[in-house]
């Protein structure tokens, strides 16, 4: 049964409080009943994790690596600056899958580029808190062989 | 019953056999049977069209407005030089999904800005063809009140 | 008599439907009266066109030469990216007049820059359909001397 | 009857001296009488003036407010540099005409930018010393409600 | 007893008139009795001037050296624009305290660099018209010995 | 009773160590006390923190939200590159004055844009270890209706 | 026998009547019929075809996989602007030769890049229309192993 | 006899106060002094004008055309700033020659380019006052036939 | 005797895992032992540290001002996005010698700034582990007055 | 009888030795036994010439004037880096030929701008070693009247 | 027994002339005597030389294939400019490591960057003549099999 | 007696035959025989030399430390590339003097900045060979005290 590892970064554990016309109602909980709810529905094991230390995420993928099958992160602002990240993300060897709860590419300038995103096989940016279900089922696809 | 414009742009007529190791190995075909499918799941129309040319592009997207409810693209390399596409998908006033099936971000670096992003919703790189399923269920799921 | 090939790029044909706070209520046929009304005025003969395609719009312009004395062309949003039809025009070795409807240097950064005007005598931006009047205007004055 | 405030800037004052292939043989005098020509034409009343000095178009502009419905404004080489006169055409709250005689569009890489033009309500390049005559009749219509 | 300079660029002459959203209520009037009273609480003295003219600005601040012994300035939009009053400021080798009413650092790009800045002790943006009150008790404990 | 937090990042727990001909010989309890001192006199009650760490402040600022009417913040080097902690300072809604020790735009050029800024309603720079006192007069007023 | 697509873009077709001192006075029939004469002479066949419109060059190289061994392409303008022509030109995995009738690196900033020389195998420019008969050749060299 | 304007610009009233590591400890007086000797010495006739404001050094120049036959300028910060000045040199017609007191190359960024420079036939930066001396005789060369 | 602290920053305690084609398969074992028996053979004596926490790193650096003689650091990823790092380096005013294991400048582009080296005394990329052994051998040798 | 001189840059000497995937397995010999072939074939004497050193390559450059009556020239890296190869070029008033065994556009970044294009009448890259009979063909006729 | 080549660029004959605050001491005669040494220490041969000319540079890397088993490099001032060195270096396939006597990433801008990194395998900067004796043991090492 | 070296680099051997229309008719000759004239009447001796060859400037300004009192340089195209030659005139402690006979910065772009000017004292643009004298007196006044 894959395993999935779903990582949150800073300022997620606001979702719903934080500018709701841009992030939606949605709340951190309901981001993380969604994961599970799809990942049975495909067949998949999911830990959800959130933190807004970039080292206690950086901690927490370099545990993935033997124990997950997949990473889905959406790294919230630090997509934009953690060369760091992208380091430890690489370095486990497993398909990532980077999500933005919000269109990133329609905001500032500051919000076009992600680390991440070298990093990912997929990047699902706007589809609101749906984007993590999507993500949960094309990493499913993708270690069942794509 | 929701109806749904897909659009697919340049060098898409030829998905399967351009670079598979990039874009796999589904057919424009294949996209268009897993559209018809996604959208009878989502109670949903498609009507799906390809073309190499930009003005026959604007032209159907002209028509959309008033006929169709929202509109899937996949412009190819047109996301990255297309201001008139913009213009386009802007004046029909309908929520645009923007898919690519590669992550463009992980490509050259004119591959990394979409003018079509200014004006979508969402957008869902990477995930293959699936991107396309993924596209019409955010389109629905909008149509149907988010 | 002095004849002015009147173009029309991308998009205009929508015009009055595209964004009325930018673009006035002002029909493409309103354009296009306004345009003979004011050749009229002017003893000159106009032919109006429109087309969303790039390479229509360089068909047209070859043509133009030896048949027409100036051109006035809104080219849309191909103003910013087509180097084509700048050779286009440049060959023709006509007055070429450039218009556009609003302002596009209080625009997006992207809107800034036309490569027609590299080839234009005159550019009127954000006089409205109005700025199609000068154009002929000005065209006439130059097939005058000026 | 509509009163509108006509501006110009540094080095206008030598109009029809300076580089006559690219600014035309009128002096200002002549660009003065035909704005006063143009004005009557349609209803209104012009001011004209003319200085070298940034600060005193600033005090001009200043005492516009209340006194004029419009202005029409050639800043010569300061509408490449002038923030300050940027933000004294704002806080009038008047709308705001820009002309240049020449098609500063198609000349140096420095004369491409206005500063101006984020104020304009409309811009004319090129049409000689008649660009004056179009933005009267341009303020003129904004004034009678479009 | 300390004897400070105040200076005001162009346009703040007509603060409270000019975007109240942004500037506030207070008149240049408000802001020369705040500095007045903020000066006897501190035990200085204070002159203010205000200019729309770059060359006048300069003079003054040239005759401040020997006869003041520190300048508040808030440049207006020449802070942006003008090398030759950053010159004028460090030849008089004077401490000095840059003002701005709003916060230059949340507006347009080419807002965010001062030249001023370069020779100031301190920068103050977004106070409103207190930052003259604390440009003043500033520059006067600078006076006073840090 | 106005209830202000006072955020200090990283490095600033060695204030008085650090460089004094740029920071200064105050401590980082000197600022603390002067904050105190200056919330008393306005009538306002301060908590003060620091630390070195980004995720720490983040959650700090998430905390603050229901807690505290405004944010007083020395973010130290990490205005320069924590876009995560602008995102954390915005989704509390509350009014946010940054302050920084030395005049940051008379330093290394990387120091001069700080995404703080984006959030703030006024900077304070350069005023040594006053300005954290007149960002606290700053915040009381602005609580107090301006 | 060796089979080669010659494809020429926007305004070639104007060839001879384009700025001769630039073009030279060859038309498009000399440049094919140099073509067909060089193709014979290296034992090799060609077919050349010109198009103003980029969506029928993208058809004319689909078609071309299987049907042609090489692509001699003179995109004028286009290569300059058009990613999707080099994505068509990429995905035939046929050998490209790129000619240039005059040397672009010597004329305007914009037209020194290409993106069909991304994926070209030799690039040509300035030669004149013999530029065509040495593309040929080398297409047919490499054809022939080198 | 050969007539030569000498213009001094922002800030240089101040010479000999001005940073003298710099600047020297020559004043305007003995730049003016140097400039009539030098005058003598070949011929010529010099009349010396300083002023702070741009707009009185542009009515000078205007003033020049006709009055004399070269243009010696120092033309401090504006320099780097003012087009406006650089289109008031222009059209004299006269040569112009170019001095700065300090080496501005050896210094900061913002002082390597100068407007003045595309219309001077030479320009002497660093040579100290003497550099006045170079440039007149530099002007009276000129007038003679080079 | 000589007293110097090593810090690794984030992802280097998974050294030897990492991509072994670019780091080697050397372990943090193995270079914090190396770094011991090179202390011991310059009569040093080393502390060895690793975090994946910007704060903690920090935290440490703070700690060695007073306690050690030299920092040998190998900041990761951090180097090259880490304003904050420097700054505490720099606070310390030890002698700050770099480390990296690859050669980053023969990397990606946002690979080759680092912030640290701004500090360091000494950058030793590429040497693999045994650059940990010459940046101590560089360090003692420079406590032993160079 | 045409005289031509073939000069070879830096590493040229080492042709068939340097990455034959890139530069093919042709030697310097067999470069120039080729010239010498195409020379004759088209009427026209050669002179072929390697240096590694600029300054050798500027004397035989000089030394042409009078001597040649073209110059085929593959500066190799000088060719990105060098300004005084091409003034050398230009003083000669010689038709200039560049060619570059590979397609240097295909390549790094920094090998995409040539100095020598500037000067060059054309340009042929990535036709292995037939560039240069290409470049001796276009030479000789543009000796003979293009 | 391995076997080394040590080059010395441009100005390195006159090291410990040159700058000693940022040099050192050491002569060239004490770097090459130096890297003697470590050679025998390491059971390698060193052959060492300098020259200022980039000519005779190239010529002696040429020579070195087949000659020598590795080469280490301080090209001096030629790093941040010759692409011809590193093309030179490349065409050797011998393992490359860079020396730096400063820290070139602590100085001017324009040092930031070597084109000789691209082609090394280690670089050593700001470790004073010892970086010589770090080189040769890294390529040593590298001899050795790693 | 003062003694001073005067380097010529690239291309000046051509002086007078290279583009008159630029450098004037003036040869390498007439420039040195002016420069010993202007050193007899200053009462100095100079010694003139020119290579093409980067490699022989940098030697000879070697040995100008000690034998001559300071250098008066034309680096040609050099002065746009060379760090190299900067890092040599820079060692010499010497003062420098910068000419060039053309005014490079009414040029093309990539002649505006001189790595020279960064160590020249003075810098004469556009004054003919007349340059080189006001170069000597310049260079003789420093020698003698300023």
């Amino acid at each position: 049964m894959a395993s999935i590892l779903v990582l949150n970064g800073p300022n997620l554990d606001k979702l719903g409080v934080r500018d709701p016309s841009i992030y939606g109602t949605g709340s951190l909980q309901d981001v993380e009943a969604l994961c599970e709810k799809t990942a049975k529905e495909v067949g998949a094991h999911v830990v959800c994790r959130q933190s807004n230390a970039e080292g206690t995420l950086i901690d927490w993928i370099h545990e993935a690596r033997g124990k997950y099958d997949a990473i889905v992160i959406n790294a919230g602002a630090f997509s934009h600056t953690s060369i760091a990240l992208l380091d430890a993300l690489t370095l486990t060897q497993l398909p990532i899958i980077e999500v933005h709860i919000s269109n990133i590419h329609a905001r500032e300038e500051f919000r076009r580029h992600s680390y991440i995103s070298h990093a990912a096989k997929a990047v699902l940016c706007g589809c609101g808190i749906d984007g993590y279900a999507y993500a949960i089922r094309t990493a499913a696809k993708l270690l069942n062989g794509g």
